[in-house]
């Protein structure tokens, strides 16, 4: 590997890249369990991302990220712009790599993540979510710092890092099943996670869900060509999720793949959260819970071998309770 | 292994079994994971056996007195009694296995663990708990079918097959930090968790952990004989750990052990399962969360090397919402 390799953001992510990514993270985290759940005599096979130490699959990005970081490119330190997840993320791997790290954050996140990304030592700033221009800001702060900007889907770490939630889903369902998955369904914000995902199963069906009003890869998977949001989205939950444009890394990889986009509604939504609290003792945040949904409500056919992601579990305790109190 | 092995209910449970329960455990359950938990600067780790595919570690027992049955016996059938996670446990690994289960349950058993362990297909059978006789229940049955009782803990198999949950611990906790764990904080009910545990890990320090006025097991440590529960005890929410009377068989290896019992408070079990929620996103039931509420109340010090038991997740909707609300 060279310099200029380890430098370069504009090379496109590869499965040689997730694979190294795997490894790396292999030697700091334990793998996530892939769950059976029963739905209508069929088992689907759930990656319970929500069990990372930061709750969310984003630690993966961050930590293959951080670690090709040059000396003096760490000493410079990062910055970053998330709604929480990606955040946790890097603030995550900054704290484990002594990295000085900025994360721009919307000022409506979850108060639960941002009280995390804090407390592992980051410097947030927030932000103004549909007027504020985030990488504005991430630019003007790596211009004044000389840090690097960790985007949290348009680069190719990220997507590889993401990518080994879909290798470590592809070894656990051969080790627990004998087959690799034959369809996978990914929760869908940038597309970091279902992009790389997807590299790290080539044989696979590739679904990528988002909620309501906030399905842009949908759209431009439909259309063959990335558009943005539409105007005046609605107020959703899934604050992980709304991303108001891809990017072509992700949405190429994704087109390639002839991936299908699946859009679910808030009740979808939170039915599936209460599955997931019965039937599987998990915590799973509004965003994360989309690929269940989509499965739950018939909009995607469970296959012989369909794993999906829990991507995420970081929600308020108040939301969650209602959510699950069904009120 | 002898006929009259299999066949023994009178042997006592020991490491050897509890390596061979393990063995046959692991060929068709992956293993829970060892969650890290920060507490106040020092890491503990946290088996999450709320994700076992019954919600809570009694699957383990289940299966490994089930597959020892002979023949003869499997098509006589099962009887056993439990709130519910043992119920579920037996229920499932009779499915496995084809072999008829009757679950004798308590009327006031949470809904979703009657539920689940009727949809697992067993017969089920209520009674009152405070004035019932289980055991003579289970005798009559197995009388007149020739069905073998499976008790939820007085049984050298189930102590074996729940010592399994803390030979994983044992061998997790060293590929992830490099040391066995010199402290195993258990949930205890009748003791089969925490008396398996002890078999499997010889050098720890053991720490049983009761609801207060359910503390049986540890007044029975202190007073070196075996005591009931005082008359009257008050209403938990801990349906898991409402154990009348333990059994020699679990308390005589905790006995020789020294292991230490702790009692907590329901305000100190619903923090337990806050903090599960907010920092490990696992759906943790009262009775699953004691031995977490234990360290966090400062009442059992955090060790370098401290495993807990998350034991069960099997709570009810209204109840969960509630006590993460904080209302």
């Amino acid at each position: 590997m060279t310099e200029q390799y380890l430098l370069s953001a504009d090379r496109q992510p590869t499965l040689e890249g997730v694979e190294r990514a795997a490894a790396k993270i292999a030697s700091i985290l334990p793998a996530t369990p892939l769950l059976p759940l029963e739905i209508d005599g069929t088992t689907i096979w759930c990656k319970a991302e929500c069990l990372q130490p930061i709750g969310a699959f984003k630690i993966r990005g961050g930590w293959h990220r951080l670690t090709d970081l040059t000396d003096d490119q760490r000493r410079h330190g990062v910055v970053a712009f998330s709604s929480g997840n990606h955040a946790q993320g890097v603030a995550w791997a900054a704290r484990e790599l002594d990295v000085p790290a900025t994360i721009i954050m919307p000022e409506d996140a979850p108060q639960a993540k941002r009280r995390n990304t804090g407390a592992l030592g980051a410097k947030v700033i927030t932000y103004d979510r549909m007027n504020g221009n985030r990488e504005q800001l991430a630019a003007e702060i790596a211009q004044d710092t000389g840090a690097v900007v960790v985007p949290s889907f348009d680069d190719p770490w990220i997507v590889e890092g993401q990518g080994s939630c879909g290798l470590e889903i592809r070894e656990q369902m051969l080790a627990w099943t004998g087959s690799e998955p034959d369809q996978i369904i990914a929760c869908c914000g940038g597309g970091g996670l279902a992009s790389g995902s997807a590299l790290a199963n080539p044989e696979a069906r590739i679904i990528i869900v988002e909620p309501e009003g906030w399905d842009d890869m949908k759209r431009s998977l439909e259309g063959g060509k990335i558009v943005p949001v539409e105007q005046n989205p609605p107020a959703t939950e899934c604050d992980a999720l709304q991303t108001l444009l891809v990017s072509p890394i992700t949405f190429n990889i994704l087109k390639d793949r002839n991936a299908i986009g699946v859009a679910v509604s808030p009740a979808e939504v939170h039915h599936a959260m209460r599955v997931a609290f019965e039937k599987l003792q998990l915590v799973v945040e509004p965003g994360g819970a989309v690929a269940l949904a989509a499965i739950l409500a018939g909009k995607v056919p469970a296959t012989e071998r369909t794993a999906i992601t829990l991507s995420g579990g970081n929600v308020d305790h108040q939301l969650f309770a209602k959510i699950i109190a069904g009120n």
